[in-house]
């Protein structure tokens, strides 16, 4: 085990969110230079102007990783580092995070989003400590959005803000939750087309959960609103504000959701399991595992008449479950 | 017919943005007094806190549309004004544009995100001139990010940045749309679950445009990404800025498109039907009557080598067509 004191904690998350800024700014810059610079008088980017979308993005998320590592190191090189770019170009998809403290990062969340230059990209740093996500920084750049926490300090939305949003009082969970909520969900990059496929599977938890009440045989939802940004670190981070109630998805490594799940716990939201238990009415609702890759998040709550905030969020965990399938994301390794 | 000068427009133009710019500032601060000021000390807000977030939302959206209509009534009283609350309130469902001078207006789109703080709502404004959308102004203020256009004067993202965002040169659309491309489109708020409702034909839509190349009988369309913002106006946006490649949406009424549908066409973009017409391979692709409540917008487009840029936006209208199913939205008074 490892124990950092108040004012080595308080060192680290001052330079945490530094990074976060700098390498935010790093990945706007990029972006600019794609739209603004790469047929200008600029000679330098010739080479550039040979490269596609694609190859450059990649560039980008290679370049802004190793700023990351390197800052990291450089200040703190007992520290253990996992970056996307790093862990997906190694042999094995095995968990690497165990009690030694260790960055877990994605230099670039939303990649087809940043491709397309569509707003909802970030960068998301996540610092572990005994496997528990203490630190979490998110800056997303194009938005001027920047979310951060640290264990025992709240959790913020530009520093200044804190998440979530609504905060006096907080509300409690609606009381025919999921109906009245804002759902959140991504297609994902799995999109076989076989009857008991992922896509299928997501495809008929979102109806579920859209649906009218009555419908879908009792699983009608109503939802308020269903969501897909296509980032999953946005999504948490949404989720932190109060802005999402409710968030289900698979297939996530632990670098995309690492910061959110700091951000989101420390601002007072659950999360878990995204595939439903067999005694899902019963079960003990458990933290996530980080390396789980399936992940059901819900806001921060207030308490009701006759509910506390934990339960307002366990109830609402239940009725998801009740509504969606089992997703099939194993680790490749695992 | 009426005929505007180039100074006259250039008047109503920045009358217009201004007004953009103070109704979203009013949403903003509407919306922060519901999350920072109603237990505060504030004394006067008293009568507020009794009201639940719904009922806030909807006195703002009506302060908003009557601020809005005063302001363009005393500027420029012979115009015609059609808001969606006024609108709403009225007995007739008629399409009530002419070949007057005619704003329309929406003083709060996203309305379900506006609920939840969910950062993606805001004002629309459009001018219309002899039935075509001649200026558009929409701003998020929570996204601090204001759109504007006016026939001939080019499409701006925050008043400097020209749309779309990526123009040097502009992106053809790619070869084998809709693979490759980012999809928006919305859930909305018709969740009958019978089996051809408007929800199970756009799933089923949004499935097609989604599986695997080769699935769903050929219809598979493999987009790079699926978007739900919960925001007409910023889909339409969205596509302006080229973020989004495809908008397929049913349902919408006319103050959630006028702006948009102006900063869209003024970007270089293309707005047709969303339903399929029985001909789709061979049909001359019509610009979108704008009270036809069914929309498919295609981003701005570059030419590529053999094809121009209007001839690859009308491939993609055609492939999308082979995808998606006719929606049922009806004016009722039609």
């Amino acid at each position: 085990m490892t124990a950092f004191d108040a004012a080595q904690l308080d060192d680290i998350y001052a330079f945490a969110v530094q990074l976060g800024k700098d390498a935010g700014r790093m990945l706007l810059e990029a972006a600019e230079a794609r739209y603004d610079g790469l047929n200008g008088a600029n000679g330098d980017d010739a080479h550039v102007e040979k490269m596609n979308s694609v190859d450059l993005v990649t560039q980008t998320d290679e370049d802004v990783e190793a700023f990351i590592k390197n800052q990291i190191s450089h200040r703190y090189p007992s520290h253990k580092f996992i970056g996307e770019e790093t862990y997906s170009k190694g042999a094995s998809k095995d968990y690497l995070i165990d009690d030694e403290p260790t960055w877990c990062v994605d230099p670039l969340d939303g990649t087809v989003n940043y491709i397309h230059l569509f707003p909802m990209f970030c960068v998301s740093i996540g610092f572990i400590v005994n496997s528990k996500p203490t630190i979490g920084v998110i800056y997303a750049p194009f938005l001027n959005q920047l979310f951060s926490s640290c264990t025992g300090k709240g959790a913020w939305l530009n520093e200044r803000q804190p998440l979530p949003l609504m905060r006096n009082p907080i509300p409690p969970m609606p009381p025919n939750a999921p109906k009245g909520c804002v759902f959140a969900c991504e297609w994902g990059k799995d999109r076989r087309d076989r009857p008991d496929s992922n896509l299928h599977r997501k495809v008929e938890s979102f109806v579920n959960m859209a649906a009218e009440i009555g419908g879908r045989e009792g699983k009608g939802g109503m939802v308020h609103g269903v969501r897909s940004l296509g980032s999953a670190t946005l999504d948490l981070a949404y989720v932190a504000m109060g802005s999402v109630d409710i968030w289900w998805e698979g297939g996530c490594w632990e670098w995309d959701v690492a910061a959110g799940i700091a951000i989101l716990q420390e601002a007072g939201g659950l999360v878990t399991t995204a595939n439903p238990p067999p005694d899902l009415e019963t079960v003990k609702i458990e933290e996530v595992r980080l390396g789980s890759r399936l992940y059901l998040a819900i806001r921060p709550a207030g308490p009701s008449e006759g509910e506390s905030a934990r339960q307002g969020q366990e109830r609402t965990v239940r009725e998801v479950w009740r509504r969606v399938r089992h997703l099939d994301y194993a680790r490749p390794g695992a």
